[in-house]
């Protein structure tokens, strides 16, 4: 078998076998074949498409370049959740403590923002001392005391994707749907969830902007999981404006810490509690996604899920202190408060826009590596289809740094559109993909 | 401007500015834009292909990642001819003395066989101490005063060609015609060719199987010399069976060698005599390709063509005594003639499995650099139409192996094949391209 024959096979739309693509994988993750005879054959693969059966074989090609990690050993099934990035995207913070809460044991591999999306790891992190550094000993040891765990990727996952990612960052094949799938999908399958909750966004705030590409992307991570022996589901959800009201590390960290003691943003609470309800009933814990809804409700009535949050808090050496008392959070050194210009109708609260105003500010990182600022942000108060009164509250700008904060006001000003006429809101979810 | 920002373009299907190829090359030649970027690149090429613009854009950007040949200082016009390769093709061997005796400079860089085509300067170093090297100055002065020269290219002619070349053979992106094109083009112009003969092949034999692709590519290729201030006509020329009778590097050189001295057969004289018609038309020796017979035909019959060519090999450091003499040319050590096994017309005569046959004996390379068999080949004799007696002989095979002797004889014997109806005969030339 050649390399070369196998990027021509793709290049002449030719359906590769499992063989071509694993042979193909591990020369490429052993360095026998090089660069850049996988960056042609990845131009190939995003120009020509692969099928879903293709699209499993390199996932779980990709997944046995490294370790994998066995959760049946600390527990008999295991859930994860996965989201393919949105701007005030907090979910994870809640609502993995809220499924352990309920008795099922979340282990979680999350990643650091990149662009105009945040990340996890970074929200996590504005908490002193959280340690997202594992060693798959201590991460199945806390799996197994704590029942929940949330840490970074270590290279031996999956080392082949990686490799790979940094390839296609540098040579424009990033946008291909197979290959973000099998990406996606290596890291979830090495880490070992026996269930899988996929919350894929689209619209202008997502990298999937049309429903039709989320759409695509779902199935295919849905099938690459049934190929992989995993169960999954997909949750196709808005992305055009914020998720929440919170955009930035510490800011967000605030808005889950509220959720997770009852209040929080409706909008962001229910996105939660639906994919929440899924991850018990594909971890058998509910029969069907309305039986799992008094569970969820009990955990965070009860205080459980909160308690929760802060095992995991302690678990990974963060200072509990700093979540009990959520003002010792990072501070931004300016807040300004922004009011209405103007009585209307919400017609857009453009996701995109404020996203990459975040950036600016300092919240996100431009590229990997990047240091970010965890106390900058925003607090976007209302959504499309809202009636806002000229002088309410619009938006709170955190920023330290007096001219970028001026740059924000008039983005985030034109970040929201108006309207005369009464505009409908949008969904939290368009449809669910099996 | 920036690599990836070009690749994406591309890979969208945009039309890229000549700026934005001039970055790239000129990148890629300095090796500030890496392989694996110029390699996603190339298959974004392939696959989304270039329009003529582009192609003589990148041509040029090609040209000027090294040095031009000024022919203007030794000779007011100099044509050149190309052939894309085939089977039997020592086209050159013959055309450019023949044309040099006309009193047109002709100027030749040329290449090596690969694969199952042969090439130019393999078939002249079967004579001992023809010297294929030379320097640009000797280049220019031998063209002063010969009126004829032949050389390998030199590393400080279109470099980037012979880097993105090696690049192409390694990730499966030879097959795109904007860059098979762009590749021939930068180095005819860099070699200085006022007017160029493009002899574009298709058939069995040849790197573009269809008329289609070859008429792509001679369109293509007489569109980058127009735009590049160039003259050029391509002749699509029929290559499903071997041009002449000789395959293998002596051998032709004997046939050219027969040819200049008024015999030859005759599908290869009428082949040479139409590329030779086109050059001293370009070159404004003749009005047109009929007045231009009688001059061919006197050069030919007075020995000046055969003259020119001693005079080549003499000013090239070739020992004369071998071309006078040609039995003292490389022999091979086992010849064996096959004779018809059967009366019939000949309805095909394979040319691909006649080269790769020729490459099995040892004539052809896999490989740059692989060392070749001068001696080895063969002698077919027969061509698509004609009748044939059993027992008259088919062709004759020159072999320095018993085993591959064996093999060959099954393998041609099996490239003949057979009907016992008339067949029409092959034309030498499909169309032209202006």
């Amino acid at each position: 078998m050649r390399a070369i024959d196998i990027i021509a096979k793709k290049r002449d739309k030719g359906e590769l076998s499992r063989e071509e693509i694993n042979f193909f994988i591990q020369g490429f993750a052993r360095g026998d074949i090089l660069d850049y005879q996988a960056a042609s054959w990845a131009m190939a693969v995003l120009l020509n498409g692969m099928t879903a059966q293709e699209t499993a074989d390199l996932t779980l090609a990709i997944v046995a370049t490294g370790e994998s990690i066995d959760l049946s050993q600390v527990a008999p099934i295991a859930v994860d959740k996965h989201s393919t990035g949105g701007v005030g995207d907090k979910t994870t913070l809640f609502v993995e403590p809220l499924v352990s809460a309920c008795g099922l044991p979340v282990g979680k591999i999350s990643g650091r923002g990149l662009g105009f999306t945040g990340g996890t790891l970074d929200k996590m992190e504005s908490i002193p001392g959280f340690d997202i550094y594992l060693t798959t000993e201590e991460y199945l040891s806390q799996l197994k005391e704590v029942g929940l765990v949330l840490a970074g990727q270590t290279a031996d996952l999956a080392p082949a994707d990686g490799k790979l990612y940094a390839l296609r960052d540098v040579t424009a094949t990033v946008d291909s749907i197979p290959l973000i799938a099998s990406s996606i999908m290596s890291k979830k399958i090495a880490g070992g969830a026996h269930g899988i909750v996929l919350d894929v966004k689209s619209g202008l705030g997502a990298f999937m902007e049309t429903l039709d590409e989320a759409r695509t992307l779902a199935r295919l991570m849905v099938d690459i999981a049934r190929l992989a022996g995993r169960k999954a589901v997909a949750l196709l959800s808005d992305m055009n404006q914020p998720l929440g009201h919170a955009v930035g590390n510490a800011l967000e960290l605030k808005e889950a810490i509220a959720t997770l003691q009852g209040g929080g943003p409706s909008d962001f609470k229910g996105h939660c509690l639906e994919v929440a309800a899924h991850m018990l009933t594909l971890g058998g814990i509910a029969e069907n996604i309305e039986a799992a809804a008094p569970k969820l409700n009990e955990a965070l009535t009860s205080g459980l899920a909160w308690e929760r949050f802060r095992e995991l808090v302690i678990a990974q050496g963060g200072d509990v202190t700093y979540v009990d008392n959520p003002d010792l959070l990072p501070k931004a050194s300016l807040i300004e408060n922004i009011l209405a210009p103007r009585s209307g109708y919400l017609k857009g609260v453009h996701a995109r826009i404020i996203g990459e105003t975040a950036m600016l500010l300092g919240a996100g990182r431009a590229r990997k590596g990047d240091p970010i600022d965890h106390a900058v942000g925003f607090e976007i108060y209302h959504k499309v289809g809202d009636h806002v009164e000229s002088g309410e509250s619009l938006f709170t700008i955190h920023a330290n740094d007096p001219a970028k904060l001026a740059e924000a006001r008039q983005r985030l000003l034109d970040a929201h559109t108006w309207s005369d006429e009464p505009v409908a809101p949008l969904p939290l979810f368009y449809e669910i993909v099996r």
